[in-house]
């Protein structure tokens, strides 16, 4: 018998969406996708909802007879203030009322080293540092963090927040050279937090075992992740095309990368 | 020559503002104040702007020729999520908007013990713990101290978030014997803040000198923040009027008090 | 309305259980006291219970209808193993599990610096610190005190385990001018480890406002002990009269004081 | 030349004491062997004593010319006060007096996560962490922890205190795919413990390399335990036949495991 | 009788030197003072040996009969290099040298702020922080700290490494509200070191009780200093006379003031 | 394109230099090659200089056009106070200001497990520990540790300060069974110092992958250093031909080994 009944993936059209819904299939009967557009290679076990979640009353039928929630919707990167908050701030809550409306028992959210991005690499921080947001985007992430935070004390639904670095087909800088996390280990993160026996509250940082560490992630042990894959064998090729960045550089002191030397999106938006 | 020439107050027809009012008119030539109402005994030094946070361009005006932000405004209880999320997410960010466009140095925020409520007491936490939210308004009050943060580091915008307690004329019930903040400390508080050399992000716990010590607050040392009251002359009155709280109850176990025995706020409105 | 309608007070004939029949009246209708002997002043809210600690169904009627007890009993020194075992350790047990078949609340312990000894004045431990005994005697502290981890934990019974210093009724030598707690001191802990809203379980190190500070006792600000006597007065008087000690020996070195340089106890006996 | 000429093991008759009868003869010219029975095939390197533990004079006899003590003896799950008193207690302190008399250098404690029980899987907690015991049993292991903090600190005698997980010879249920401790891996920490460099006081945590981590075992280095089991291989047999439990249960949420649902054993004899 | 035999103060003409030599008396039969000049006003009590820290054999004779060094002497301020290598490195191991070879059994040493002046005011640090040296002075106190380490840790001569803020008659500039250490503050702390019954190797803070806090002292309660000014009295007129400094230069951001705004001591020559 | 364009290696013809000669050559177009003594086997990509450290001129000439600094040279062991002065003090001091004259942009400095020698192993330090020094020569590596922290804050140069341990051909005691670095995963940490994208100002601590580990070196997890070699293949023989040490002997508690037990290199000279 699988351990879920049935698992809402948000988000679900996306980048990350597409590698989850290969890789969560044996962990519950059935699969509900949902984003702004329809996939378009609807598996047997999968359902798809279109829906806007920003849209309360969407997301309350959409999260209905759903056991765990893969939270992976919203705006993926630094843009202006308002779209933010609907669609990660109004977006993420309606998804957590959704589940304590509807009984759903967990939630892994992709929240994003953009949460931390202010932390110095140097400094070797871990799941207790405070959060230092390097963009309006980060920021969201906080506020995710801190909702689940409360839906687990308050109302007892699990969070795992899980802060991806980057996780994309290959390492296309040489900052991925340390923040890379394949496709395989991010959706073994995932799969990892959906079938730990608790989870409670717990922040992860999405890392595959690249050989330079930013941060520690032994906090999160209990969940199990243990990553399989290395940008190592990406190295030769990147250094090769890409020239080495400043050491004083923010994108380079900081880890949340070049997000740190984005100005506000407002002005950014008049350039 | 005073060392502002322009504070603004926002929440200055609130309980506290109007206490802010009295107390710092000597660190400004001007105080504005800012509420959705009017305040009704306008002072010399003082110029009145009735307008929504959640207004854009009226904060953007609001935050001309100001050189530091008190921002005291927004919903000051749980409440709906929506109310919260125009009233303390949105409206914060306009005001931190303000600040980044009008060029103004410092905020000081009136953050609150409900970011951090569900901590227990015997844990005696100090600015270094996670956040644990006890309601959706704490949760806004992590929002906006995850923005003071990115101001800080990305906009050079100093911040002291004050985690304040309770701020009441006097000790109302038991757990105000350790969580009052009075008045007078209050204000010295945020004076201060106003005042200290070097403020840039710094989260303080706004408590007068009560016996009882539920928190740490040696973290914000440099604010120099030295509190004069105590309630303890109100104990006897207090005790002899109220019962024991039972000491496994959440209001008593976690610091956030009875926030953390309120259900969901869309829940309790249906009561 | 007083806050407990019955007190237990172990040991109540020693020297701190007299302190203690004095200063409690106040929280109780009744003070039961135990001892191995009777006290001879009984006073009208008294009754005395003679009785050994070690006995198992004694002390299940001793603990009868109480709501709090104050655990000062046992062997108060260094001695022989079996002692020991049969005083403080079985005789311990024995109050905590009379504890949770009568319903006490409640328990203040009287552990002692000497379950953590060992450890150096120079370190400023505070209650985090592992355990290091300077005897059996601390031993059985450590026992103790792991005994009422486990009544709260799993039974829901408090306990403030109070790790007394010196208390005696002036300071006695050099070390007492830093590790003196007064008479009255000690009597205001136990008040306050009994009036506090929350104990939950509590590791209180009790010394007065003495100059020098060898122990950091802010993990147990909830109880709201504030010392109000100091070691200065007889400093003078004391160094007078007494040599000053080796800094580098044992008694000097460690907080345990000549405990430290005491052998086994069966070797002393055959000194 | 083999390190010691006699090690004692104690508890040799049982489930781990046999398994390390076979793993540590390269250790020693002689293995002591104790318990309660005799075992029944004595090798040659091999001499049995049967006694008790709680017999002062037979362990002053059984420890007579050791030079280590593999002490596992004992009752091994949670039982009667008194049983554990004066097997676990008296017994352990009868072993150590054994040791600090007759010359023994070194001892190897089998202690327990029962120790340390209470503490939350999620906490991630480390050999600094405060003890926090799950019964009686294990509070009888503080105990033996703390007398051992003695031994060293005053009488020179080196302990390592393995607290171990679940040691059986697969992982029988789903709570020992995290906490299995295979017999080869105990075996191996023994060993290491008893050929360290240095000992001095060391607390370890006995774990298998197991996907998923309750604690951080770190503080230990320097006894140089590698394990080598993992119980994954367990995984699919385990998960097949048996339910997962709720995460909100004690039994997942504690490190301890189903000891933590357990009352209390005299409540439970009755049942 | 006094505690002392005889004290040597080195730097003994200098601006602290000669406060000492009022407030130590009483801790010693004699005081033998230093400095490269003869203080005009020799004392009955005292005795004066004018020498160069940097010659060896001189500094040998120097430390002859004595059992406590006061160590004030060397370069006061950031200079040249080869300065600072011969006043205060060359010099400093020439006075534990002599404390080892003439049998002084405790050395208090005048080490700065500026062994850690690149550490930020809003960082709060403690004793057990990083040295992060402002200046090629400060690096020759994390020298002198280092090496007192050494010979407490290898030849048992306890010192007492005191971190001189900002020490004159009265606070002369706005950093100086935070940083200043009274005469009648410094006085005391090097008696208390000269004083306490242990002192190993302690790091100090000295600080007058002034309201803004820079760091947290108490990893050195046990030497007993309690500051009994403050700089608050001089407040207002310093305010007056002085403009507010810039939040965001590096003599705010950082604890070492000025010291951080200098340039390498080549080059500021070169000026 | 390779990363450097000119490397300076110092103490280019000792142990250490001669294996980083080969192991650096892909990473600069140059190698400069600095010693009191000319190496023999000159490569096409080298030039060699032969001068003293403690000769300011020499060395500004001798860093000149260099964009990174391997400084390797000095006095390697403990010695006279004088020769250490001028090696490693004055002309550490000398290899910084030639970094910061010239612009040299990264310094790789051969810190020793001697700067935190008295440190116990049992005490699992890491990089956050204060310093302790085992010698003469533990304090001038912790001098230069300072220097380097200095240099990074005010100056701008980053900074690795490698504490090597024991870097050896292979193990040749008991003790390097734990503290071996192997002479390629000595290059290879300098190499990866070389290659990270950010050092700033870090500290790392070289051990191959043994199998007791006495430090935990994550704090440098952004170098990317990876050990590869073990010390367990050379067990075997070094146990056979050595024998066991005593635990308690200094050169086993603490983790610079025997340097813990040498006198005063002026005592041990007259020896």
């Amino acid at each position: 018998m699988k351990p879920y009944s049935r698992i809402l993936i948000t988000g679900a059209a996306g980048r990350l969406g597409t590698e989850l819904r290969k890789g969560l299939g044996h962990l519950a009967e059935h699969i509900r996708l949902s984003d702004r557009v329809a996939v378009e290679d609807l598996q047997p076990n999968e359902e798809m909802v279109v829906c806007e979640l920003g849209d309360y009353k969407a997301v309350m039928d959409l999260t209905k007879d759903v056991d765990a929630i893969v939270h992976f919707g919203g705006a993926p990167l630094e843009t202006d203030f308002e779209t933010i908050l609907d669609s990660n701030i109004r977006g993420s809550y309606h998804i957590y009322e959704g589940a304590r409306q509807n009984g759903a028992r967990r939630v892994i959210y992709s929240s994003s080293v953009h949460a931390i991005g202010y932390h110095e690499m140097t400094a070797q921080i871990d799941a207790d540092a405070p959060v230092r947001p390097d963009s309006l985007y980060g920021v969201s992430k906080n506020f995710v963090e801190s909702l689940g935070r409360l839906y687990w004390d308050k109302f007892g639904i699990e969070s795992l927040c899980l802060r991806i670095f980057s996780s994309f087909p290959e390492p296309a800088d040489r900052r991925m050279l340390w923040s890379w996390l394949s496709f395989a280990d991010c959706v073994q993160y995932v799969e990892r937090g959906l079938s730990a026996p608790r989870v409670g509250y717990t922040i992860g940082h999405g890392l595959s075992d690249n050989r330079l560490k930013p941060v520690d992630d032994s906090k999160a042990g209990h969940i199990g992740f243990v990553p399989r894959d290395t940008a190592e064998g990406f190295r030769d090729a990147v250094e090769a095309r890409t020239a080495p960045a400043d050491p004083k550089s923010p994108s380079v002191q900081f880890i949340g990368g070049w997000f740190c030397e984005l100005g506000h999106p407002d002005d950014e938006a008049k350039k």
